[in-house]
């Protein structure tokens, strides 16, 4: 018998029984048999701890506890940002706290920036940032009188410290980046842009949303500013779960941000005449923190500190590898081009591949029971997400895509509109 | 035997037995027998279908639907947004949405009204305005080179239409008040004072956080611009569950607002170049809506409808009259002066009293097993929500109150920081 081949299923199997993290997948909520599921970049499965734990918070802590229990709710957005701080960011404790939308924070995080920085205009971006991270910046330009400076980037690359250099100077208040790059999974120098910026006199704001608990994050030791990332992708912590965000600790009494709510007010229920900002990272929260969401994330961000960022890290890279290798041997033939960097080091979890049809092509592998996500214009985008992907799902997804590119199964389906 | 005194709890019985809406408390978690909940004005109950449809929305549509599910929660947050208005706010359709907190729509809705009268840099409110609500202005007033104006209000019987009247002029850009006081529960002519603003020229905001399911609200009848209202008191939504807003039809395409995110953008899924905001109420909302939180509202509400707010209101206006008879009888002797409007035509659902000892005598209260809160400097706050508190319940309370006062049980408390 000879060896197996690169493409054999069997590859994917041995793979599977050495993967010393392939017991986390029964941690979590089972669904159809059959289902093949790459979207954890877009809303992460469904951990059983949490199920259990938002039913007890919810009869007990809210339904027989009532208000009392805010007694220990009023921390838990600290708690639970420390505790994804230490274990997925690598940031010391009371730099991060979970609270409002990704969008909300980063508006209050880039205005924070902007202010700090009399005296320079310009917001930094890149033309392939996800969407609500440019428009936020564009509508805070604009009010502010100031100017959003696009980066243009190559989408499948994504951005170069080499891009960031030649677009800051002594007007830059800001330059805002994803970590990870939401179509191509490129994933940026966070240490060196961070230096160049810094260089410049400007501060740092990286969006994590497609980074945080898929690859190792170094907040403090890249000297990063200012974060921001949600939490219902690779933490877990279902839809629309509050977002978290981090301001390095020196900078916090030095900012102030734009939205001054009761729970980011120095001695909260004297509820005096003046807003005066809480010390630390507290100023940077609003409203009533959502208490639900935020458990959440507390139960994803303990599941995967228990499998180990390191360990989660080394997975990602074998399967977005292992989906690569089967890529170039199934799907480049029938026109699919890898749109995502082939050096893993410069990979986040997912992988984009570029197809004229791809939007058909998304929607036969959906009817086929294999999820990704289609991302305009031509992206076909997988996301096997470490803690809950088997090497054999990778293999199962790229023999159906195989599949439908070989039987053209997907020209009878309308475009997307 | 003579008829039953004001103050025997016979009356109270009484009161429940022929109560209409006394079936609705068995609908909702019960806690330990003997508590006495008065704070439904902070925290409402957990709803028994709430606490049902949470769990599978998390186990089904969450953990086995995954991101398949966003094809139905997409348009939750707009239909629960219309259930809203068509059954407590009186608002037709399109013209409500649920999303991010109190504090952060009063903060959109505020910059929307102001940008929308260029040349009025003036925002009123009132001194006894939520914290919240004053801090929020306060930061827009200073960041946008205008001033906010704060009417002094009388503490007790809360704002009236003379008072804006003589606040507001052709500086004016919005009025932003309370339409139930937060304090002494005074229940604001929304009417009367929408028709004064805009004679004046200006916008108004609504904060119907205290009166949206306590009270009666007609946003279309009385002409109100802009609202905005938290879910988790008289809603029954959770702690930090999302909260609403409301913009007028003809109002949505005039005004935009500053946190310009994906999920008011038009067309989001194209992830265009430029921030386009959406037609309609969709423009005011920002960024990924939490789900779980977002269908909490839809259970609460649907409970309140099927009660009906006239009813709501009805009962409201006995529980809170029937505690001020119970106070002006037992408590007043003591000390207690009432802090509330005495015309149950002017009251929300709470009642405030005033006693120089308030912050300890709550601490005693809660410790015999009452739970009302305590706003500074000096009040206790007993708020009786209608759709689960028993007229037995209030005699309980006072009675409690009554003892504690007789017999100085809260001398030996230290006094509240």
């Amino acid at each position: 018998m000879t060896a197996a081949s690169i493409t054999d299923r069997s590859r994917a199997s041995d793979l599977d029984a050495g993967d010393p993290l392939a017991g986390f997948r029964d941690r979590f909520a089972p669904f159809e048999s059959g289902l093949v599921y790459l979207d954890g970049n877009s809303l992460g499965m469904l951990p059983a701890a949490t199920a259990q734990r938002l039913a007890e918070v919810i009869s007990r802590d809210w339904g027989t506890g009532l208000i009392r229990s805010w007694a220990h709710w009023m921390d838990l957005p600290r708690q639970v940002g420390d505790l994804l701080g230490e274990h997925l960011l690598e940031a010391a404790p009371g730099q991060v706290v979970v609270c409002d939308s990704t969008t909300v924070n980063l508006y209050k995080l880039a205005w924070a920036a902007l202010d700090a920085r009399p005296g320079r205009p310009v917001l930094v971006t890149d033309d392939d940032n996800f969407p609500t991270d440019r428009y936020v910046l564009e509508g805070i330009a604009a009010r502010s009188g100031g100017r959003l400076r696009m980066i243009r980037t190559d989408v499948d690359q994504g951005i170069r410290a080499d891009d960031v250099r030649a677009a800051i100077g002594p007007d830059t208040a800001l330059v805002c980046l994803s970590h990870v790059a939401y179509r191509s999974g490129a994933l940026a120098d966070m240490a060196a842009i961070t230096s160049l910026a810094h260089e410049a006199g400007a501060l740092v704001l990286w969006d994590l949303c497609h980074s945080a608990g898929s690859v190792p994050v170094d907040l403090d030791g890249s000297g990063a500013d200012l974060a921001v990332g949600c939490t219902y992708k690779y933490l877990n912590a279902g839809p629309g779960a509050p977002a978290f965000l981090y301001v390095r600790r020196d900078l916090q009494d030095q900012l102030t941000q734009p939205i001054q709510g009761w729970f980011g007010q120095q001695d909260q229920f004297t509820m005096g005449p003046r807003y005066e900002p809480a010390p630390g990272i507290a100023r940077f929260t609003t409203g009533t923190p959502n208490v639900p969401g935020t458990v959440a994330v507390q139960e994803g961000t303990r599941l995967l500190a228990e499998a180990g960022i390191q360990a989660l890290r080394a997975k990602g890279i074998g399967l977005t590898s292992y989906l690569i290798e089967l890529a170039d041997a199934w799907l480049a033939p029938h026109g699919c081009v890898l749109a995502s960097p082939r050096d893993p080091g410069r990979r986040g979890s997912h992988v984009c591949l570029r197809h004229p049809d791809a939007g058909r092509i998304s929607q036969a592998l959906t009817r086929a029971g294999v999820i990704g996500d289609f991302r305009t214009p031509d992206r076909l985008r997988l996301g096997p997400a470490p803690i809950t992907t088997r090497f054999t799902d990778v293999w199962d997804a790229l023999d159906t895509l195989r599949d439908i590119l070989e039987t053209k199964a997907y020209v009878d389906i309308p475009p997307p509109p």
